[in-house]
């Protein structure tokens, strides 16, 4: 983050309240009340790790009109006193009385009329971060106003991205890039998987990443079960198929991909494999348009892996991308969600080498007009090999 | 995470297990029902980055008797199978038309009574990680069967570390204080706050860290105005106070300490503060026996600061330490915790140096029977210095 700046102009925040604001118009929303370390990232700038700490909720109110209002703990005042944001109110949290939802209610009884329909993001993909019995005292609070479901209101507008938000996604991805191209320097028969995953971390560091939110792999003969297990320190073997997934943050904003090195001389199945899923994320590169449908490109990929013999792998073959490792929509076949331009997403084909065994590969794209535009560095359709 | 290995031999979830059940009983609870990272761990083993995703729910049930039982996506199936769960149910992940939710209230409902009470962890310092519309689904579906508080059942167990636990922290620990002991190397004057975030994150893995969850910190002139922002890219001055904190992560367990340091020689009301919250720190190091209340450290920690003529910062002087960053109780003049032998704790005092100019210090500890014993290397009481 530059020092004494916004991550982005205050325009960028000001077009995000006031797409919020058409949205929640639309649906009848007089405020959306916002508690994930993404949403109020999203529509304050207000970017810590401190999220990691379980202790205190935080909380914003956009509202129908005017700018968000923050009621927030007051350790964060100072840094959320540096964004945008200028109506901010906090309490001394955590406090085991009444941690902030006093402080809430009376701010969205002034924000909002008598018998009005406060939004919560409450569906898929979505959680509200706060004690449950304390929504259950706002609740209580707020007599005739209501808590509905704010997801609508708040996926459409933020899944759409801004040129800004997608040069941000592009960062990353770009730093990821770079950290992949150095894999080799570390990554040989005999060295421990654990190793290699500190050495990726370090490498993603040195390339710029404000911080590593997200790091996942997996080295097995022939292909992998898992993909989301953290390192073991068994070593890399040669015939071991090595798999690095990273999600690099960079100003807040994510990369979600990964890449596939062979140790030692690549197996055949392994290679017939790999190159059938590069040809299924080309499939979707070349054909997938605005107003298709999430399952359309589930579908999609499914046809051009079957077209080669290939058992797609299970669950999702991709995904929205940004402010966090993962958002909607979900490359399933019952995800009906359309695509439209500007959605930032992954193309994560995956499919069996052998029973229990599959190789996964993945993109990250910005959907434009005309068609996806690549924000990784397409990987190489023949998998590096690392020195046996 | 040794290759094969469980983070902990089996007997220690089982201790866990029994104790879980004992609460439950003495609560009247039938089952405790669990959605968030740090508690699934705790009672599972299940440890991965992949909680970086928002897109699924995962549910750990852990009934009045017997092992508990998962209930989770397809794709943690594998990663789960190694724990020491056996039960382990699952569906395909996201699903927008029943994302888990029937499968969860089926396995409630045949692992508890009818008219049974399922404790969610509902209180301070949780939260429920779910969608709130299915958890408004699920209690539709148990009908009878109550969803209440489920905090204090589940508190009252993890805040006591068992000395496998410690260890774990311990080891953490250490790997921080490597990591401090390294930062002359990189940081001096001229040196931009961001290079110096990343090159600390870098030295936390290259000492072992399996990932850094946390470091914040500041740089600013005789003391800092704020403890939880990302760096900027600002150089180091001379007479910056630099600060660096850091939650780093081995095993799953975390640190939770910083150090200051400046940037060239001490100015003296920055000494006469550091070297008053090492007293401070010093006089809980001494007198904190089980037995005391989270308030009375507050107030033993503030009064050493008085008798320094100095104010304390607000907020918390301390707080829990273990699978997350920070656990509860709070050292704030509100909570009534009563602190136990085995509870892992931070001691943090902070004080005014000027107006609107703070120092922290922390100190990780474990609570034994007759008090204190460092987990940190205590930091030296003169402010190391970095070159100017």
């Amino acid at each position: 983050m530059t020092e004494g700046s916004l991550i982005f102009p205050i325009e960028e925040f000001q077009n995000r309240t006031v797409r919020l604001q058409e949205r929640m118009s639309d649906e009848g929303l007089d405020a959306l009340l916002l508690t994930t370390p993404a949403d109020v990232f999203y529509a304050t700038g207000f970017l810590t790790r401190f999220w990691e700490s379980p202790a205190r909720p935080w909380f914003v109110v956009v509202p129908r009109r005017g700018a968000p209002v923050a009621v927030i703990p007051r350790i964060g005042a100072d840094l959320m006193g540096r964004t945008w944001i200028t109506d901010i109110r906090t309490w001394d949290a955590p406090n085991p009385h009444d941690d902030g939802v006093g402080l809430l209610g009376d701010t969205l009884k002034e924000l909002t009329p008598n018998a009005a329909r406060i939004g919560m993001p409450s569906g898929l993909e979505t959680h509200v971060r706060m004690p449950l019995a304390d929504l259950e005292r706002l609740r209580a609070t707020l007599r005739d106003r209501l808590i509905v479901d704010g997801t609508d209101a708040l996926h459409r507008v933020r899944e759409i991205k801004s040129d800004a938000e997608v040069a941000k996604i592009k960062t990353s991805c770009v730093i990821a890039d770079r950290a992949f191209a150095r894999v080799s320097e570390y990554a040989r028969a005999g060295a421990p998987l654990d190793h290699i995953f500190r050495q990726f971390q370090m490498a993603l560091l040195d390339e710029g990443a404000d911080w590593v939110s997200y790091v996942a792999g997996a080295a097995a003969q022939g292909g992998y079960g898992d993909v989301i297990s953290p390192a073991t320190t068994a070593p890399l073997a040669p015939g071991d198929v090595l798999m690095l997934d990273t999600g690099a943050v960079k100003d807040g904003y994510f990369c979600d991909f990964n890449r596939n090195f062979s140790v030692g001389d690549i197996d055949d199945a392994v290679a017939r494999t790999h190159d059938a899923l590069w040809e299924a994320t080309g499939v979707a590169l070349l054909d997938l348009k605005p107003g298709a449908r999430a399952c359309d490109v589930h579908k999609m990929m499914c046809d051009a892996l079957a077209a080669r013999g290939l058992t797609p792998g299970g669950g999702r073959l991709g995904h929205g991308l940004g402010v966090t490792l993962t958002e909607w929509p979900s490359f399933t076949p019952l995800d009906t969600t359309e695509l439209r331009a500007g959605m930032v997403l992954t193309l994560e084909p995956s499919a069996e080498v052998s029973p229990g065994k599959i190789l996964v590969h993945e993109e990250n794209i910005v959907l434009r007009e005309d068609g996806p535009e690549l924000l990784s560095a397409r990987a190489p359709c023949e998998m590096p090999v690392l020195a046996s």
